[in-house]
């Protein structure tokens, strides 16, 4: 690639995040107010979690991909944080003694920390709950097909068929000895299931039918894997300021990772290759495309 | 009541208690089949806690109000299992170690001590998950406005501004000294939003108008509070075979309750006249309220 090339992708990306990051925050400061009641603690729990914190992937990909079809950008950032609470809902509960068992999160003490297990539990439920209010609200779309198809394809991403799901198989995976068709099974539902869908549902919200929506979600499982490689890779460093949580749990847990089953050098080569992949799959694309193709190419660099 | 009425109707009651019982299991045992994967012991635990226990009360008044407007069997039982996976994962949640600590729940273990305390939140997380994949999948209804209106009203029903709200609330509440209007607010969210919905669905899936609602909405409003009042009363006796679960929890946690505030007399008195009350709001229609009816006189009887 060029060097402005380069350039010019590294620095939309950048503006973009940067925006993307602030319209998430205003949204979820709106969505959780100030209740002047008991469940005070439950609502500064769940701002806690989901105000300023993490690169807000996920709404950034449903912005990426709705340039492609302009649709109106306060139409995808609704749906983008309707994702981001089922993500920000998931890591609630991943952070539980029970679970991963962890103090820090995106930088600060993780929900059950600084609130208590039971405020934990329940504010994770409660980000889940409002994520499908969300999204079934008139709002969201005119049209409730797209609604009910958005509600029901996000159910099934985070469900058990989905990211639950694949949470499940990391718990069992501890101790045992996963191939990389088992390891990559688990992260396409742990991660790449919510991942995938925050691209799919750029394609609800345009109505697009099912067989145009292929090179998308080529683009979405592409990047899905990569950046669950280069998660590993950071997580493998043990770098725990560039992750913004413990590093080394998977390895230390014995769990098999796709960089301790292939080595640093062919997960990194891996990685690169679904880049590509990915970017190859949006070449009937001009320059709408370009959001996509910069956190393709960059984002992976990132913490998320 | 003649002595003929109160024989038909608790006849009439536990005949489709029976009825709706089985056919929920049912619906579980099809929603939750062997996956075959290393996501078995997950789906085990869902269907060690959605599948045969509890009295189905929420199934069991959707069905009924159904039964006021001639809505399809097979739309209200899958509608009513929503609803029930939303209670499932709740009684999940709120066993925890760090919520109840409850070791016993429907007469058998709580998800988290025949599976862990990590498979029990997934377990939890999954079914409530499931619950809204249900309601936004087509054979809910073939009017995605129907189905939308479903998702949203649960998801508000279930979420911070209904039972995890409440939930929160009655964490707080220990220790301190609630006051009857306070208690009525906090069983309002906890459990009588999810009653209130359980009525609300069969409205909606016969797209009532806003104004037509109003009298099922006062019947669930009065069941909902009995309800609580006569849960208070069996946790006030002690009787944990008729709770299935233990009792004496509030009173040991020094929590107040109708029971404790009011004394058990006046409770009764109370429940009565909120049962008459429910009753009252049926007074336009005949025989097709009659199910509605013996719930009222006769749930409360009964552990749910």
């Amino acid at each position: 690639m060029p060097v402005e090339t380069v350039d010019r992708l590294a620095g939309l990306l950048d503006a973009e995040a940067a925006q993307v990051s602030a319209e998430v925050d205003d949204f979820f400061s709106r969505l959780l107010p100030t209740t002047g009641d008991s469940r005070e603690r439950l609502f500064e729990a769940m701002r806690h979690a989901a105000i300023g914190g993490g690169k807000r992937l996920r709404p950034l990909l449903t912005i990426a991909a709705s340039k492609l079809f302009a649709i109106s950008r306060e139409r995808a950032i609704r749906v983008g944080c309707a994702i981001e609470a089922i993500h920000v809902y998931s890591l609630i509960h991943d952070d539980l003694p029970c679970m991963d068992d962890a103090d820090l999160r995106r930088g600060k003490s993780s929900v059950h920390k600084a609130f208590g297990e039971a405020v934990a539990v329940l504010a994770g439920d409660s980000l889940h709950a409002l994520s499908f209010e969300i999204l079934a609200h008139p709002a969201t779309h005119e049209d409730p097909f797209v609604r009910c198809e958005l509600v029901l394809e996000l159910a099934q991403a985070a469900g058990p068929n989905g990211m639950a799901g694949g949470q499940m198989m990391d718990l069992v995976a501890e101790g045992e000895q996963l191939d990389l068709p088992a390891i990559t099974r688990l992260q396409q539902l742990k991660t790449g299931a919510l991942i995938e869908y925050a691209v799919e549902a750029a394609c609800i919200l345009m109505k697009l039918p099912q067989e145009a929506r292929t090179p998308y979600r080529g683009y979405a499982r592409n990047i899905g894997l990569a950046f669950q490689i280069a998660d590993d890779l950071i997580d493998h460093s043990g770098d725990a300021a560039a992750a913004g949580k413990p590093t080394r749990k998977d390895a230390n847990a014995g769990k098999a990772t796709f960089v301790s089953l292939t080595g640093e050098e062919r997960a990194r080569q891996q990685a690169s290759f679904l880049v590509n992949q990915a970017v190859e799959h949006l070449s009937g694309h001009g320059e709408e495309a370009d959001l996509l193709r910069a956190i393709a190419r960059f984002a992976i660099e990132r913490d998320h």
